[in-house]
Order: C-alpha cells, then structure tokens, then sequence
C-alpha cells in the first residue's frame, strides 16, 4: 500500500515552468519521475509569474491549505528569489535582508503546519549582474535553511555552468529555458528530491 | 509577434490530473497542443481533489486575480461538478439548484473581470447513479452556458462511450483515469480548445 502523497510546489516562474513546450517544468518533471519510481502522488504547481518572495508568502499558507486537507503525508517544496534581485528603479525589488526574512517566516509557518518542506536554489538568467545577486542570496538561504534543518538544494552555479540551461535562456526571453533547460535542472535536482520523498 | 496569453484551468481533481503518471492531466495536454500548434501560452493549474462548486467558488476568484495581473489575453478554464454529485449521507454533497447557481455566478464573475471563459462538463467515474445525477447536471450546465455566450464542451457522453476511459477509470481508484484516458479526453477537448483560443 502507497502512501497518499500531496505535494505543493509552490514560487514563481521557473516552478510554473514558463518557456516548456512540454508544459512540465521541471516541478513536473519531479512529479513524473516519482510516479516511474513507484510513488504515486498529488502535485499542485502553485508558480507563479513576476513573483517576488514578498508576494508569494502573502498567498502561499492560505493555496496551500486549500490543497493540503487530505492525504497522510503533506509536503511542500519552495523555490524563489529570482525576482526579488530584479532591479526595479537601480534597486532589487526586494532586498536581500527581507528575501532571507520572508524565506524563514515561510519556513516557520511551514513547520507550524507539520509540512516538510524542500527549498530548490533561485536559478540564473542571462543578466551577470543580477545572477551575482541571486548567487548572494542563495547563500543566504542555504544558511537559514541550514538553521532550520531543511534541505536547500544548492543548483545555481551548476546552471550557470551549463551550456544547456544559460543558451537557452539566452535565446529565450532572457529569464527562461526551454524544454532541455528545465530537463537539464531536472536531472540536477532528481536525486535530492528523491532522497527528500524517501526521508 | 505572439500575444502573451495567460490562462487558468480551475476545478476539481480531473483538472489537477489526479491519476496521470505524466503529470499533465487534460489542461497540461491542452496547454502543449497550443504551444505545438504555435501559441505558447502560461497556464496555470487550479484543479484541487475532492473540492465542489461551492468550495472553489470560494477560492477561484483570489488564485486567479494572484495569476491574471499581466499578459495581454487572459482567460479562464471551468471544470466542476463530479464531487457535487457524490453522496454523502445518502445527499449529493451539493445539490443540483446550488451547482446551477455557482456555475452562474462564476460566469458572471469573470464577465465582471473581462476573463473569456470555456467551460468543460464533469466526466463519469465507475458509479452508475452517481453518472445519472452528473448527466442531469451536465444538460443544466450546457443551458447555464448558452444563457451566458460561453462555450461549453459536452465531453460527458462521449466519455461513457469510451471503453479506454471506463476501463481505467475503473481499474484506477473508481474516478481517476490514467495516461490514455487523459488522452482520450484531451481529444476530445481539442477542436473547441483551440476554436476557443483562435477567438
């Protein structure tokens, strides 16, 4: 007998999985390859576009309580920051004392609730500027997330160093890859989330 | 130049794609038949397991003001009603008259916020009765639709027709299909899926 799996992955649009032909993401290329591995489960894609960690933790408790009543094993896996170093103005939109603030808070919040919780790493984009930034921040959270014993998985510099993943942003809108980047981000964050589904 | 074009599927548990090994349901299917045919779109999904029109009436309108900020052609998806006609305590979990009238004011919510709307009719699951109620309700649903100008896709026949549909449907949990009956349905759905978005 399986366990009744819910998961919420929950952040902006790289989780929405916006530029995939495939319409998968790499959240649902997770999702799939948990099913081939004999682990069924319930996944809510709860990306969303331009979101910053300000907006995303204003919406994210009360989507995910929607979603995560039923079931007897109920997680959530977070991903953001990407457009909280996006200059608006010659400033981030959102600074990065706030960005680490709002991605404890959620942790909190999280634990209150019982869901284990996943972080995935802000990716890069085609902008060096922004991408030192982000490369910041994800320090950043890999440290609270440390502090919280929650596992972050740390994929920026691996992305910045793929051909794969940075050419096709590049050829893309800038900010997003196509079917073989998020196949690419995929396979990075594979055996992690299974370690994570299995723990 | 492409329109950036926005869209939410919102409804229950067939929406969500609840069975499907390859995670996309029939609102993934869709969404990559777009981008195939050539008009890459953001979709996001908004189907939540056991929820009936009352339950999403009472989140619809806040997930989709979160998701329809941008883009210049935004629209929504509408599914619901199987988890209406579900007993409980002998009663379906919301009666015909409540369906009617959420499905009515739904629509005029999203006339209100200048959402086009196409609406999809509840599909069977392996019950007999309960397919009798979800019929009746899929005729009032037809009649709410054609009041409002909105299309409606009347796919519940068609699917009890279909030996690959009742056939997993049965062999999954009772309601859910799996891969190739997410097929089947997205088939079906297609032609007036991408009438639809030529409008």
């Amino acid at each position: 007998m399986t366990r009744d799996l819910r998961i919420c992955f929950v952040g902006d649009s790289f989780v929405a999985g916006v530029g995939d032909p495939r319409c998968l993401g790499w959240a649902g290329r997770l999702a799939a390859r948990a099913h081939a591995d004999g682990q069924p489960l319930t996944s809510y894609n709860l990306g969303v576009r331009r979101q910053t960690s300000s907006d995303i933790l204003g919406r994210w408790l009360g989507e995910c309580d929607q979603r995560l009543r039923d079931g007897d094993d109920r997680r959530v896996v977070l991903s953001l920051g990407v457009n909280d170093t996006t200059h608006a103005d010659g400033r981030p939109r959102v600074g990065p004392e706030e960005s680490a603030a709002n991605l404890a808070l959620m942790l909190d919040q999280a634990a209150s609730r019982g869901w284990p919780v996943l972080v995935v790493a802000p990716p890069p984009v085609d902008d060096a500027g922004q991408n030192a930034r982000t490369a910041a921040l994800d320090e950043r959270f890999a440290e609270i997330c440390g502090d919280a014993s929650v596992p972050y998985l740390s994929v920026h510099q691996a992305l910045r160093d793929s051909a794969v993943w940075m050419h096709e942003v590049r050829v893309g809108d800038g900010a997003h890859p196509g079917a073989a980047g998020y196949d690419v981000l995929a396979e990075l964050l594979a055996p992690g989330w299974l370690r994570w589904l299995a723990g």
